[in-house]
């Protein structure tokens, strides 16, 4: 049984943890910025027209503009155009610049549970941060979380496929089954992992849809409500694995 | 003396390479680009002003929206709001958005000497990208340049300080003395990593005014004209480094 406080390096997980809607909230700022947008086209075109469509232009971006609120600014003002009939002001494209800006200035809004999950999981773990989406905007948004100093390296890439898994495990040296990574995107953060032979965990954004999937998928993978049940699941692994 | 066409451990350098404007063209599409929008412009504004318009809101906006094509279209929208005192009309904002997309969709252009430097090297040497700018958009040029296969490992960085380098080079296990940088930034490319005690090779985009910053800083790094002269120069390094 252990008894010292950091533990050996062979109980040492690497705990990846995606970022948005993981730790911090990031689709509540895209809700409400679609809100702001609605209203302000509302004398142009009915809001839930100005809604559908601006989903369709902005699947319809996604390869090109990627994520994040560059993406969505260029999509709302494209959508501004189709709905008004490029009747749109520049006035009102100018409160559609300043609705994007005010997403990025948002504060960084951390999921309760969060800071003090990692603070103690990072005693005696790695934590790597692996996040999709715009390079800067994450950057700047892990800046401003107070995060930073908790994770031994951060990781922003294009697409969270088996093989991106697989790259970063190597690079650092990271044996499969030392890697446990943790996130709201079943996707993104659970299937691509569990195909790997590492631990997936579960943290889902929206509950009520989310068991559905992950029956739906057959894949064993763990599933927590909230991340303050995150070092009481890890300890568990600890006591599970060789060598402890 | 080696006669084995592949080198040994010891002599095999880590190459690290700068995309934009050091592999492939770049700066030319900002530029017709630019073109494209002050002449659309034209009937609104004086172009000079329109240039001098665009180039300060960029400046203003890079901090906020980073590099790339995503981050040039809001500042040329930016921009148009601002030179036709927000008389832009929809079409007009529509053709600033085709503008943008026509830069994403734009060839990449491979500077000559490009391919079979990188090729040469790449028998010999372990290659790597490092760039800044976009994560999706770099992604994408790699993968339509043709020279994706020839990397090792792509960085795209946030910013390329002393530390980015020092970061890169631990998280790969390269001593200093091993690692060889290229690229057209005198600030990103080469200066950084003389600091760290790396090598560095500086290929100007632009001849004039290249030279004067390079003696200006009075820092040992090398300079070439070309990226076809660098196999040469690199064989150079084999011959004078200890243990060949």
């Amino acid at each position: 049984m252990p008894t010292a406080k950091s533990k050996s390096t062979e109980s040492r997980l690497v705990i990846g943890f995606d970022a948005d809607d993981t730790l911090w909230h990031n689709e509540i700022y895209y809700r409400q910025a679609g809100e702001k947008f609605k209203r302000l086209l509302s004398t142009h075109q009915d809001p839930a027209e100005v809604e559908r469509l601006l989903a369709e232009t902005e699947v319809r971006n996604i390869d090109w503009y990627g994520y994040g609120f560059k993406s969505y600014t260029l999509s709302m003002i494209e959508t501004a155009l189709a709905a008004t009939a490029g009747r749109i002001s520049g006035s009102e494209i100018d409160s559609i610049l300043q609705i994007g800006r005010d997403m990025l200035s948002a504060d960084v809004l951390l999921f309760e549970h969060a800071r003090a999950a990692l603070v103690q999981l990072a005693d005696d773990h790695e934590l790597m941060l692996i996040t999709k989406g715009d390079l800067l905007e994450q950057d700047s948004k892990l800046r401003r979380s107070g995060l930073a100093p908790l994770f031994r390296h951060t990781e922003i890439v294009r697409e969270k496929s088996a093989q991106t898994y697989q790259v970063l495990l190597d690079r650092y040296g990271v044996p499969t089954n030392r890697f446990v990574m943790v996130g709201n995107s079943l996707k993104s953060d659970v299937l691509p992992v569990v195909e790997i032979g590492a631990t997936a965990v579960y943290i889902p954004y929206e509950h009520t849809w989310a068991h559905e999937y992950a029956e739906a998928q057959g894949r064993t993978y763990h599933e927590l409500e909230h991340l303050g049940q995150l070092p009481a699941l890890v300890a568990g692994f600890e006591v599970a694995s060789p060598g402890t």
